[in-house]
């Protein structure tokens, strides 16, 4: 077997930060459990643009295609608020999910007991709470064509397309019934069926593939609005919610507010497996990559070290690698470390972005 | 002044229970205060498919033209999931926004204090929230074409269009504008210009507006997932926030469910002013049509009631008689009057449908 490869793309903001954490951690495995990788950082977003006009330059882009796994850590920032559509930070990012076509996202919220609390939710909505969403991600409005902004007499018109084909929408649900099978083996599906023939659609498909090929798990559907609606009223109603990519969007963000750990949370972003049998993959926290404090010290590190610990997971079938890194993020918790965004009113020790990286790895 | 005139449609589910308790109330503004309606009644949704194999005629909409203001129950329930699309309840509801032109979608997120521990939020972040979601109404993916389910190769394709017009953006900012100079003078508009670029329009056309028509009040944007998150998360941070269709959907559904007070809220939709001045109206409940508790007589009528006050503020210039009714409301619920949905732990006094209207009713 040849070194598994790593591209790592740090990104803007905070991003350089918390992945030079993640860099400590992928070291210490490497000395001390032997798993090396082999590792290339290049850039992408602002960054990118910076540097070469363009958020993603085809050299990256192909880098990506190659290695058995991509870490990113966050892209965008005020700075480049102005910059033409096309260049945006935010297209480096589109641009890796749609070519490598990494149409699952799976985005786990969880509720880590040390940090219930910091929820704007009663503590008993939210503690224990371990649900996950799983958004289409290489298809719907975010890409569908035509798009743009024409001129119609004497006004502008913005256009944007939501497509789904039936296939985009058999993988997805295939994805969803097959992640619930090895959790609580119960699916939601949310869409608007009632307003958009899209979701009429979805629905159907979805129901198809369930009763064709997955009949033992327990099947619902709900409309989005309800769905927003019952993530916020009671969230452990669910286990695995499988919805497009603008719905996945809203929904998945606001279930990761939910659970008051939102600097906690990493993200999976799959696509078919490659000729060494591993998923096409991206690693990603799921916080964005909040200008006003990089380069400060501030940033907690912990969604991109679990977003490493996924990759463990999904891609080098390392579950139990995963499982103690996942443990010595719980343990540094426990034992009252925090970086200034977990500072609650009942104390804890205060540490820098290095120093929780320091207490992971002493915990490992 | 003619008799001024409301149309009533019931609809399915508790539409019916509900309404009759607003039947009410609106005689006892004739009876009492000298506000007189001319009242007709009639069909839209699921009971108007049964009558008619539509759900909304011909006649129906016609005379929704004509009327001061509408006042809508729910529509949709079960036993019509499986009716065509063209036909479905909820295609009646969207026929009569699209035709009377109610681009403006008021949806108030209030929370009531007798009710703020229904929350699943903590007391301190919704006791007291009073913010208004606007939602534009009639454009946006809910109507824009091309839209379908259609065959391409072996393959079902399901097609949705995003689309808006400046002059569709532009009346809906003001409108937002004008809302929040009433208020507290902040608009937060929300959209995916990062990612969509009919939002990336519509960020730069609520701009525009604003730096020419209103720079006195306060704008900010924010993505609309971002806009989920922090509706969780502080609510408070916001007076008025302006949104399309679909993105309004789901934001003032979360919204209204975030207040806890889910079964009280109103809403309003208003067009353009019509020959006697007044807008095009059409007033309904936040909720749907429960379908599982219809017929039963535990439905809570006072979201539909309070519809009614607002038709009488945005219809009828009758502020002071809108506060009577709302007062009532307040007055009653903190006498404890519950309809079951209201019944909390520490109790109150269980009363049906009919009981909250004696209730209000005694109240006025
Ligand atoms: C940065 C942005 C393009 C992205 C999205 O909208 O998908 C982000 O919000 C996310 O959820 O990963
Ligand atoms: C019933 C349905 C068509 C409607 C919508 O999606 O607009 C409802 O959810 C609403 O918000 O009024």
């Amino acid at each position: 077997m040849p070194t598994p490869s790593l591209l790592i793309l740090p990104g803007d903001g905070i991003g350089p930060e918390v992945m030079a954490e993640v860099r400590r951690i992928i070291d210490w495995y490497g000395a001390k459990r032997g798993l090396v990788f082999d590792v290339t950082e290049d850039l992408v977003g602002g960054c990118a643009y910076d540097a070469h006009g363009t958020p993603l330059t085809d050299a990256t882009m192909a880098k990506a295609q190659e290695v058995d796994a991509v870490l990113l850590g966050a892209v965008g920032g005020p700075k480049y608020d102005d910059l033409d559509f096309s260049v945006k930070p935010e297209r480096g990012l589109l641009r890796l999910r749609k070519e490598m076509d990494l149409y699952a996202n799976l985005r786990p919220a969880q509720c880590f007991d040390a940090l219930a609390d910091f929820s704007s939710l009663k503590r008993e909505v939210v503690a224990g709470l371990d649900i996950l969403i799983l958004r289409e991600l290489t298809s719907g409005i975010y890409f569908g064509e035509p798009r743009g902004i024409i001129r119609e007499g004497n006004e502008r018109v913005g256009i944007n397309t939501q497509r789904y084909t039936e296939s985009e929408i058999a993988r997805i649900a295939r994805s969803a019934f097959e992640l619930a099978r090895k959790r609580s083996n119960k699916v939601c599906s949310m869409e608007k069926a009632n307003v958009m023939e899209s979701g009429i659609l979805w629905r159907q498909v979805v129901t198809e593939i369930h009763q064709a090929e997955y009949p033992d798990v327990e099947l619902s559907h709900m409309y989005a609005d309800a769905g927003a609606m019952q993530l916020s009223r009671w969230p452990k109603q669910f286990d695995v919610i499988v919805t497009d990519n603008l719905f996945g969007d809203l929904l998945s963000d606001l279930a990761a507010m939910l659970t008051g750990s939102l600097g906690m949370l990493p993200s999976a972003s799959l696509g078919a497996p490659m000729a060494n049998g591993r998923p096409k993959a991206l690693y990603e926290p799921v916080h964005g990559s909040a200008p006003d404090i990089a380069g400060q010290e501030k940033a907690n590190p912990i969604a991109c070290i679990l977003s490493f610990a996924m990759a463990l997971r999904y891609s080098f079938d390392k579950g139990d690698e995963a499982e103690r890194l996942e443990k010595a993020v719980e343990a540094v918790l426990a034992k009252g470390y925090r970086t200034p965004d977990l500072m609650a009113a009942e104390g804890g020790t205060q540490v820098t972005t290095k120093g929780m990286g320091d207490a992971i790895l002493a915990a490992l």
